[in-house]
């Protein structure tokens, strides 16, 4: 990569830093740098934090989310609507709507989408395991409705095609996010595909 | 912050990265998830990494860099040119001259520059240090000649004058960067040509 500046233990942090998504090789050691001179305050709580979760995350058994609990935090809550599952395609995506706070439900996390190119199919996602807990649900407490909330791209509407097929006749209601201009979003920037989703699924103003 | 999405060790981990320089509270989010699922290959190395790092690093007590040996690599290495120190601001302009692989010498590293604003003094940058290098230097290994390679700022020009005052009177040569260095612009952020062409450019002081 550059030349040897440092010690090789401050070398292999600067390379594994490199490796986050969002820093590349200058921004890694600018954040070494930091991450030393605030040994105290950063660096010792991060190897702490760092050897911690690894040792305590888990992927749920039920959702597939990751937390440091199996069942993790949410499919363990009772207070959360158990009746309504969002399918998301991964843990970041289910993250991004618990921030946006409009969910009190449970979600099952499929790992991907399906995309036949690159050899991933149907076995390969958590699928089996989404239609087991809308069939399996106790009768007191049976799943009612299935929100597809997979990326609106070619593989997640693909993906989202195939999940409503595989859950055709079990009585469940299968829904998806709307498509529309987001909020903030300038219209100018958009793309033509979401204006015209937009235009075509518009509301009665006020 | 935000509302709590995952348990409290990863949330810690979010928390820590979020300190880096380069990452926000998204990114961090994106980094940590990142981590937690390449937990062998990437987590537990940088909860190791980080850990010897926080255990080995230490200050150079001759010119202030960080290493994990006291003297520092540089100031150990004998086939370096110790008649020529250069004066930098701080251990990321270090790193930045050593990418740029343009000298063969020996540094000093004043930990900031001179801002009366900022209440920073004379007295609160490695500078007694610096002056007791270049008059305690043994008479068969003399220092001939101090480079300020302090940034282009405000700041790091009243620095620099400063320094050339403090040196005046000892017999070192001193001098300066090339202008080729943008005006206002920081070491760290220019590439390795700009930075080998502003060392062999390099003019007397004053």
């Amino acid at each position: 990569m550059t030349k040897r500046i440092a010690g090789p233990e401050i070398e292999r942090l600067i390379q594994l830093l490199a490796r986050l998504p969002g820093l590349g090789p200058r921004s890694a050691r600018r954040a070494a740098l930091h991450l030393i001179k605030k040994k105290e305050a950063l660096l010792e709580p991060l190897a702490a934090a760092a050897a911690e979760a690894a040792a305590r995350v888990r992927v749920c058994s039920v959702c597939g989310n990751v937390d440091t609990t199996d069942p993790c935090a949410i499919c363990a809550d009772p207070r959360r609507d158990g009746s309504t599952i969002v399918v998301v395609e991964d843990v970041a995506d289910l993250w991004a709507l618990e921030r946006a706070g409009a969910l009190s439900c449970r979600y099952h996390v499929l790992g991907g989408t399906l995309s036949p190119l690159d050899g991933v199919g149907p076995d390969d996602l958590n699928i089996a395991g989404l239609v087991d807990r809308v069939v399996s649900a106790p009768a007191e407490r049976p799943v009612s409705e299935v929100i597809i909330a997979v990326n609106a791209t070619v593989e997640g509407q693909t993906t989202a095609h195939y999940l409503a097929d595989r859950l055709a006749g079990t009585g469940v209601r299968i829904s998806r996010l709307a498509h529309g201009v987001p909020v903030g979003g300038e219209l100018d920037y958009l793309d033509e595909g979401t204006l015209a989703a937009a235009i075509s699924r518009r509301s009665e103003f006020g």
